[in-house]
């Protein structure tokens, strides 16, 4: 047991198996660690599980909230929680003066919020450490979702990967390693250079009309409508699409289905198909961002 | 319509999803194509559809019968029959004189039955060529399966290879691809050898107790019981074995169950996962074979 | 002969077999091309030589000075050149106005006469698809030198790429494709998250010493002194080190002899080693900043 | 220090920088290790030099001979030798009764001498182990010659692997993974298979006058004439031709000469671009063939 944590008390709430083994590294580090949105019997030893967010944050100094957030709502996503979980302002009322709240992507009322108490925010989504890391276990659950729903191998089949970030990236050396023909479909042509030194055959926007028409496989990371109507009318009506951009996605669903076209949107793949993996890639990581928020505050009231 | 195999009468007799396609391909080069075993309505166009094996190789120069054979009982396998499809003497006798009889694998009954009567057996899945390429959906269904039976990403697993045939290696290499960090077992210092060379770790037969100690993901393609009792004892709990050698495999199932192992015999995984692929791999190679081994017996016979 | 640069007038002055390239596309365009700093007999048809920067550059709507730029004093680098060719403010004079100046790094005396003259500045060296293209020849030159170098194989060498930018990844994905392991040296976590993905292994500047112990190959891309004597004092004695950066690199070379560690500058590479690729990318990538170039002013003119 | 070799004189007569890194080994396994054809400076701690093969190897159990072997007339290849070293038949009758005789490929005159004297007779050349490893060397050593003597990137090259053994093997997925266009070029359809299971393409020998007209790179691994002047005559006049078979070669140097082909006979790579990967390589394998005829010839002399 480590104790660079020691004294600090964290409140987890909401999530699924992946908070679970970033609650245990949490203990292990040493912090104080309250848990809500899941049964005793599935915590880890060690960690104190109250029976609402609140509760969990009374005088925590860092609530950890999931990576997909909340809905507009305010409801938390919490897989493992009997009864909804809702983030109300009296919650984050609750949390210690000057506490840290980590999110993958916060709501505006969240912000609000937040910002009228002088709290700390860290959207942890946007991290590029997390983002990279999460890329993996997310182009693996593509890979499987493109096997399960084919009847031909990624190995010389035609993909095309839509947008180039951390998961199209990810996502086209994997495929490119399978044996697939990959072409990148992008906006910036410095991407498109790099997708070009991968191997991959490079398109750009413009050209996705020709592109899905010889498409088997076709995966969309970018979360505006790529795949339209438009482009969808004139797609090979063999090829699956699968959309890995953030709900809504990027496809025309309805078109799609028009078109007879197989059509599947994907969203928060990590901890759907390699939670232990994705576990691990939050273990590993935030501990190490609240270490380091912790030093900047106190860094900052060393001056105040 | 090509005219290549034109006035060839070939029988297809039972099989799966791959054979349409096969049949479809050989009605292309012209041949004459009689099928047994499949509903009429999923046939492509010009192939004659049949009641039973003994109509269907009436007169037939070339009789196909699937990739995984029959059974001991000379049952045929036939997803697609609506009764048990049976070869039987009669079947034989029914073909041309000199016919080419195609399967997997021989039972003993057909070579006394081939051999009696001079007609030729080639046994196609030893053909380095069809395995091979046989290789790459079987590889690819074997990782769908481990992603769909494991909580965790290949990136960053153990897994190893037991035997470092034509499945071993295509296996290893896509392992690798995906970021595993795979061993190799084998017993052949020249394919250690190789293995090596392509980035993998080499263990021998004997270090199999070690190895599986440590092992995330299992594959076997050694037809013999490698991973016995005493291998499974000490293997890591959180383990998935996906066997991959021909009936029964190499594991002992029961050990596995004892032990709290997953462990999955996966035979005949290219028609299951990627009929499409696995279709056109007979369709790319079986005209081939057929037109080779009729030139053969036209130059013997010139000479007789 | 396409028309898409018709009628305008370029100059190119000064460089290497890249150019010579780059003219011939820009004649090939349509452009009216000027050439100075070769000999007539190397230079395409349809170019016109002229005898220096001055006159060639009389007039003209765009000037394409060589990436590697000029010295301090205004030297231009130009291998062909019989005599020493200098970039002079009369130079700069003598262009149209509105002119577009092309060059790889500008020096602070050309960046004041431009902006003096409003005339437009495009420093292309940091155009991300030009260095990721670059990055590819960069990668290439910087493994042969380590195979010339060296009495033992990349494969299964340990090597470590410091700073993992343009070229840093090409490198490390190369060198990793070889056989390397490969280390990734560098200071920002999502870069380490990238290297991790790609199956480097990851460690932060402070490991330098450790790492550098039981490197075999060092390759560095980090424009400051991160391969200073303290780091070099502990080097494994065999090691080979290929410095990337710009000059004057990030080895103190002095202290590399003086612990008899073989270190190499080795510069500009793309132009040495693969002049042909080299010259191709600026074919493609130059005419096009050009037209984008044309079309934004012309708009600006339109409002103007 | 081990002490497997123990008692076991070993004589290891010519060679270069690879047989004193195996001496080396020998010697730590504990043998009595007699050396000739170097410099006693060169020669490691614990080996005896002597003057010539036959005191060398007078009462050897085993004599090392080198990988390349002799020349027709006997002449032993020792790079390091100050005056011509030759096998005569007075140097193997000088060995011990029933000794292990080893060498690359052997000349007709010593399997007589060999046979003669019932002495055991290992051609370690063709031994699937050493030489998949040694492709390892040979592959980078190609690599290295077609990145100097070229003006352009392998990636993004057109290359042809004309032959598909140890060394094509290892070649073919080098340049692959370095971003070249590979096409394989084999008469066994099992090897073309495996060919486009690692993402190549494939062709037939008749196919090598279309292959050729389009490559930039040819790498001939076939010890027999299949690029001959009608191939020649319609190939890339910028392609390069490396040569790796057995001298002298698969490549008509003088056509190739003829039509302004730069055509590079490249044997025996390993000693020269990586002689230290290269001796650890014999250091690795050597001794554990030694062992296993050892033990054979214990067992048949047990019964005898």
């Amino acid at each position: 047991m480590s104790s660079v944590l020691s004294g600090i008390k964290i409140a987890v709430v909401g999530g699924d198996d992946r908070e679970l083994i970033l609650v245990n590294e949490l203990v292990r580090m040493g912090a104080t660690v309250t848990v809500c949105g899941f049964p005793r019997e599935i915590v880890g030893h060690g960690a104190f599980v109250l029976n609402n967010p609140e509760e969990a944050c009374k005088g925590a100094e860092v609530v950890v909230l999931p990576l997909p957030g909340t809905s507009s709502e305010g409801v938390i996503r919490a897989v493992y929680a009997e009864q909804e979980l809702k983030l109300t302002e009296k919650t984050i009322a609750a949390l210690a003066p000057h506490a840290l709240v980590m999110i993958g992507t916060a709501r505006e009322f969240l912000k609000k919020w937040v910002g009228e108490r002088k709290l700390n925010l860290l959207e942890v989504a946007e991290i590029d450490e997390i983002a990279v890391l999460n890329s993996i276990p997310t182009a693996e659950g593509a890979i499987q979702i493109a096997m399960e729903e084919t009847d031909f191998t990624i190995h010389g089949s035609n993909s095309c990967v839509i947008g180039f970030g951390r998961i199209g990236i990810t996502l086209a050396r994997n495929l490119k390693a399978l044996g697939s023909e990959v072409t990148v479909v992008a906006r910036n042509r410095g991407q498109l250079a790099r997708a070009y030194e991968m191997g991959c055959n490079q398109a750009e926007l413009n050209d996705l009309k020709e592109i899905m028409h010889s498409a088997d496989l076709a995966f969309n990371t970018i979360p505006h409508l790529v795949l339209d109507r438009t482009v969808l009318k004139y797609a090979n009506p063999h090829a699956v699409i699968i959309d890995l951009a953030a709900q809504p996605g990027g496809t025309d669903f309805e078109a799609a289905n028009h078109y007879g076209l197989k059509a599947i949107l994907a969203p928060g793949l990590p901890g759907k198909v390699a939670p232990l993996s994705a576990g691990k890639i939050l273990a590993n990581v935030i501990p190490g961002l609240i270490i380091k928020e912790l030093v900047k505050q106190e860094q900052v009231s060393m001056f105040a």
